[in-house]
């Protein structure tokens, strides 16, 4: 890495902040005390109030340091605003890591009253193409270690449709650093030409109709094709404030510094391109997560917050470079279930989680996992235990329910508040998206009975928590009794050897289904686990989990299996329709650990 | 002080908190992805996620101790709530110190469906009258220490109409402490008498239109009568969000707990009773402003933020009782321009000021002086200068702007941002009140133009803050020479023997006017100013501003006059009316301090 890039001919442009200049009230303006929310303000005004604070920190794909001001950052956005705008490109969208150019598109396109249309870059040719036609978009920012994903739509669907690659690197001998820049040069040059409008003829301070469409982002769809979620201004507005007060991102004392370890294009990164410029903090960017450079952004870069799944968590705490940190790092933990195991660790590096849980379907997170006091006099693993609970509904939004599973379609009744009866979480409120992409029949589905279905099963506490089961389709029936994969992986992570559990029932002549167990294990002695046979066997922790545990012997699996990775999602989810596939076709070649006898 | 009180009969019909049920969609039922924006849902959430948090600390009337859970004050406004429903009253008057029972007021009024009329307790009788005959009150919630302020009314328009008294008193002897608390009781009996329905059987987690009516706070009317000014849910749940982001209330390591010195009327105590139970607060409430109480409270009771307009601030700063806090307390400060020496004698104290401005016509403050970094190099002086200006918009609102005040009604041209021209501040967006009650030509005037007119005038620095420099009316104009009363008073505080100042305009043959100041000056060794005679004279205080200040020779006032003490509103703005009646006739007899020769 070298030190920040010199300047380039677009900062011959920048510093054009232009003064409010609101549009004058048409026909249809709402009344004098009401402005229609939109989060895409948050950048305007940060720029506003403090133009020189630092609004990115990032390593370019070629290895250099690059650091910009919130000014340059608005300006740029701004720049690419008005390129889509002279080009008349409305829905665009973006395949791209976690860059500053993704940052610009979050902020450029909706601008320009356009609409995000982010791209999950892990996903096959053949689905990028997919969600590319079916948004309909008629523009894509592309990165260009993921140009080649595009490849076959562009002779497709994709033809005619322009396409600007994004080099991501430092412009450092003196020329631009690509078709992404160019636009933005181009851009702001565009708006000097047609009267220097700046903000002020961009759709930045509010929007015509706070209801109207701001993004597009898909579900991952691991079982059907990818959904298109209907985020709206209004929704993206209230659920970015919920996530600034729950994470507590305006620190008193700091300015935040944001680690982009959660993919932006993940639920519009679950609203943080907002909530961060509404603190006006830094965004850390980050083009893969690479446990060693993580580490040492959070030694040398004062981290303030990140966001992550249990799963990079779990890596973190297990790290060669793991170390107690000087100062907290709020660590927003959410999409999947985290064990109690894993808060202790992490809150023993100083690392201290806040729990959250959502869906795409909910702008990311929507309900947060509150540490009570009283907890201190508790036992510390029933302490760390109520924290992995998914707890209450965001500041923002309504309460969140449990209904009973199995009633007729739209009849919603509660469970019983009693840490027992399983049921199906559902919400209400802003921070339910509007619906599925010209999909009414799902839509239909998702809000049957007028509350927003998660398909993920829960209990209800007495205290008004609740606590993630399993996703409907993973838990495991055997002998009539429901058993909760969560609740066994859990369990199984506590063996002090393993590092990583994923249950799934297997089909059983007497019981129905029985549950089965993938596991790895940790790396003992700095070798990778497996290489000169482990020192696990996996009959070790059927009788370490027979004797220890806490839970019903009938849950307790006969079959346990021990595997060099586990399938994940890019959000880290564990795959289980591939451990199904595995359970029933056997691992793959090289995948499965070879035993000591 | 005693210690907590006991069990009270109340408490046997706490704890019955019920699980949602939300009301069936009615026809006019919004999409099921909006749920319409209303503040009275903080309290339910907050006692719902901790029940047994600290809701409240308070000296009652009768000098106990007074703690209550979030799970007793939700209770007890819930109680409230169905009382005025079981009578069916509606719109409701509170003439009450910082209270409890206001608090319980604030949350129970509104879930009834009412509106809450927050009245000054400092207003004459007839003024109270005016204010509650004009709001069509049905019900006023009196403290009994201001139960005369009724008299009068209550024998004309107040007549049958239903007043219930509080004793703030902690009920010691096993009976209720007074008509209040039996309301409350009379309540929660009647919600089970009806089918125990909680809070799911008001209005709390949404509102059928968030544009209604919330509140009708009242100007403070020094020149003309008392405007209602219109909140509705959507404008006071936006405020509360920002004022809660805005004075960092959601702090990381610690609960907040605010001390009420800020009085409950004003403006719905600018949207605190909201922001507090938004993050599960313990609110201290307090009777009246008693400097060596609140000196204990913040060193015994570990306060963490409090409001208060600079006067109270200077008060508080020159206390005996002052101390350096060993953590630092954030000082939400406005209500009329604060001076760089007052922020500066904060700061030493550990009493970090975060400086807003606003407007009873925007639920209070509306902008925020930014602390930006790179002012640490700068000297002393400019660094608490820049922290005395009024700042940005506020996060949930839009910029502000400053308009040339002299052209026609309707017309807004932006003045130069260069820090001289003086404009009139204008706001837009949604932190804006609805209009006047009752009053529609005084809402057009406050709208001219699509914007909201303070009658404040300020110049617009090039950094994009603006900077008061005084009311449209206070304003001195000296040979045609415009004189800031405000930077002369921000000037005259500079002197070290002098405490406060308040600069009025006076006529002058040659200059059409020249301005005039009144000056209390600081206790010297403990005494009363001005006993023995003072140890400042007036003519020193010219001397020392004609050679020590920065200001132009012409501005200097000629005249100076020593008094014991400045005439303040409720919110601890100087009378200027006042000063100009005193300027005329001479100061009442007593006040103009006795100088040495």
């Amino acid at each position: 890495m070298s030190s920040s890039s010199p300047p380039s001919r677009l900062q011959n442009l920048l510093g054009h902040l232009r003064p409010h200049k609101p549009a004058a009230a048409g026909p249809t303006a709402p009344p004098h005390h009401i402005s229609h929310l939109s989060p895409t303000y948050f950048l305007e005004r940060a720029a506003a109030i403090e133009p020189r604070a630092e609004a990115v920190y990032h390593v370019t794909a070629n290895g250099r340091v690059l650091r910009r001001s919130y000014m340059e950052l608005a300006d740029r956005a701004r720049g690419l605003a008005y390129y889509l705008r002279k080009k008349g490109l409305r829905r665009v969208g973006v395949l791209a890591p976690n860059t500053p150019a993704f940052l610009e598109c979050v902020y450029g396109i909706v601008a320009a009253g356009g609409i995000i249309v982010p791209v999950n870059y892990r996903l096959k040719e053949e689905d990028v193409g997919y969600i590319l036609d079916f948004a309909e978009v008629d523009a894509v920012v592309v990165d260009q270690e993921y140009e080649g994903l595009l490849a076959g739509w562009r002779e497709k669907g994709g033809k005619g449709i322009e396409v600007i690659v994004d080099l991501d690197t430092d412009a450092t001998e003196g020329a631009l650093s690509g078709p992404f820049d160019e636009a933005v040069l181009e851009g702001l040059n565009y708006d000097i030409a047609t009267g220097s409008k700046g903000w002020a003829g961009l759709v930045s301070q509010t929007v015509a109709n706070e209801d109207d469409t701001i993004a597009i982002p898909f579900t991952s769809g691991t079982t059907s094709k990818p959904k298109g979620v209907v985020y709206t201004h209004r929704g993206a507005y209230l659920a970015t404030l919920a996530n600034l007060v729950e994470s507590g991102l305006n620190l008193p004392d700091r300015r935040c510094k944001y680690l982009w370890t959660l993919p932006m294009f993940h639920a519009v990164g679950w609203t943080f391109p907002w909530a961060i410029c509404a603190v006006r903090g830094t965004h850390v960017c980050l083009r893969k997560i690479d446990y060693p450079l993580i580490w040492k952004l959070l030694k040398e870069e004062g981290i303030t917050h990140f966001n992550a799944a249990p799963t990079v968590n779990t890596m973190l705490c297990s790290a060669a470079e793991a170390e107690v940190l000087p100062l907290p790092v709020r660590v927003t933990v959410a999409a999947s279930p985290p064990t109690a195991h894993l808060f202790e660790q992490m809150t023993n590096l100083n690392l201290l989680p806040v729990h959250v849980y959502g869906l795409t379907e909910t702008y990311g997170p929507i309900t947060r996992g509150y540490v009570l006091p009283e907890w201190d006099a508790l036992p510390k693993h029933d302490k760390y235990a109520n924290m992995a609970r998914q707890g209450h509904g965001f500041l923002t939004s309504l309460p969140v329910r449990i209904i009973k599973p199995d009633l007729p379609e739209g009849v919603v009744v509660d469970v019983a508040r009693d840490g027992k009866e399983i049921g199906e979480i559902v919400f209400v409120g802003n921070i339910c998206c509007k619906g599925y992409y010209k999909d009414p029949e799902a839509t239909r589905k998702l809000f049957a009975g007028g509350v927003l279905h998660s398909g993920d099963l829960a209990v209800w506490h007495p205290d008004g928590s609740i606590q993630i089961q399993d996703r409907a389709k993973d838990i495991i029936i055997s002998g009539g009794e429901n058993i909760s994969s969560v609740a066994l992986e859990s369990m199984l992570v506590e063996h002090p050897d393993v590092l990583e559990a994923g249950v799934v029932a297997v089909a059983d002549s007497h019981w129905g289904e029985r549950p089965k167990a993938y596991l790895t294990v940790k790396v003992v002695g700095g070798g990778p686990s497996g290489s000169g046979g482990c020192v696990l066997r996996a009959r070790d922790v059927i009788d370490w989990a027979r004797h220890n545990s806490a839970i019903s012997k009938f849950m307790v699996p006969r079959e346990v299996e021990l595997v060099r990775e586990l399938p994940k999602t890019s959000t880290g989810k564990i795959k289980k329709n591939v451990l199904r596939e595995w359970a029933k076709k056997g691992t793959p070649p090289g995948v499965a650990v070879v035993e000591r006898q």
